[in-house]
């Protein structure tokens, strides 16, 4: 059964290419949304350099911080892939060669096993495989830590063998009211009157400009539904008597 | 001129918005490659929510540790824009309602400012404007913190007005060898290799897979062009030599 008590995660984004604007990260907000499904909130994002130092303070500050701590990036076979080793320093234990990753990479590569594929089978003492469903080796589980592969297709892949090992919160649920043809400055007011009357739920205004108009998503977020659902009705007749016109209820993602 | 010691930035992102997972964001990526056309290398990303004690907790620890911080979001007019107030607080100064904005604003709403608009003329003493070209208030620096809106367009027409008051490092030179029908797993030794034999710069190896193919783009990142350029053919006859094929030298951004 869903704990009421809100259940939190962070992740931990590892990589120069993300850093040097090379590579667009998308995996931060497939994991917000994923974690979301099970009621989990992501609390922080970092972005750090493949740098042992930084890796290992993010990880050990992150772990402690949040209920899942959730890596993405560093576990190829190459020199600059040290998320395993961070990891593994991090909790004060050595990595070893799994056998089932040896195993499944003897299948695939007929028994030839170089000595930087053979780093791809390392896993911390103390730790357990997270599946890969798409190619390449496995992820790996230590404590609340999951270390998943960056490139973003294998990333969704693995993360469908994260959720079940979650105990997760109540699920979170959002509406979207849009305001089309009104600016924030408008909006502001009637907003933050509803959300003062609502503490548990979180208001929030996202502006949108284009050629073909302007105005803002108004999102109503909260683990209580029936509340949302007042809120949102509350909100729309709060607006209109704020002389606020072009509301429209669409969808979001929870 | 250019000095030759690095320049370090940090980018901290403020927004719900994006830890939901509702809003992809883009702008990290945009203020990464905008700092290395300025040498700046980005040394870390935060995300971090709406909530006053973590964001005037990474403010402090960001700003300390790099030359410069840049956050973006949070600086609308609705309740949940508390990025000038927490700014503010993380150097221990006050906000004031900053004249030329007012002024600004005026002019744009023949007069009616209200409350919420007025929050966005707020800016901690001691600070000054960054011009905002698109639309809406301007952003502030102070020290070496800069507050940028989160709309993509709006911060990218604001980072126009960052760049001249960096002091930059030497401009980082990438180029990119794309080995196309090859797996990280046979490319690392020779890429380790050429690494190790050049500390100065940074060698990653980035891989992509598609319907079309798979292969990987491994990057070779340094202050001197010419060591880059003279080790971009040492990888590419190093490969050869490993018996690896496939081999395109690309373009890519610094």
């Amino acid at each position: 059964m869903a704990s009421q008590q809100p259940v939190t995660a962070a992740v931990l984004i590892i990589g120069d290419e993300i850093l040097s604007g090379r590579t667009q990260d998308i995996n931060l907000s497939a994991i917000a949304k994923y974690l979301g499904t099970y009621g989990i909130d992501l609390a922080e994002g970092r972005i750090v350099p493949d740098d042992e130092d930084e890796i290992v303070a993010a990880v050990n500050h992150l772990r402690a911080k949040y209920d899942y701590l959730i890596t993405t990036g560093g576990i190829g076979p190459t020199h600059d892939d040290i998320t395993a080793d961070c990891v593994a320093k991090a909790f004060g234990v050595t990595l070893y060669e799994h056998p089932e990753i040896i195993a499944m990479m003897q299948a695939r590569w007929q028994g030839e096993l170089n000595a930087a594929r053979r780093r791809m089978a390392r896993v911390p003492e103390g730790g357990s495989l997270v599946k890969n469903p798409v190619q390449g080796p496995p992820g790996f589980q230590i404590g609340n830590v999951f270390v998943l592969a960056g490139v973003p297709s294998i990333m969704r892949g693995m993360l469908e063998d994260v959720g079940p090992r979650l105990k997760g919160g109540a699920v979170v649920i959002a509406r979207t009211l849009r305001v089309d043809g009104s600016g924030e400055g408008a909006i502001a007011a009637p907003l933050e009157a509803v959300a003062l009357a609502h503490p548990d739920l979180s208001l929030g205004s996202y502006p949108f400009f284009s050629n073909a108009g302007y105005g803002s998503n108004l999102v109503v977020r909260g683990r209580d539904g029936a509340e949302v659902e007042a809120t949102m009705i509350e909100l729309a007749a709060t607006l209109r008597e704020a002389g606020i016109t072009g509301l429209t209820e669409i969808d979001a993602p929870a």
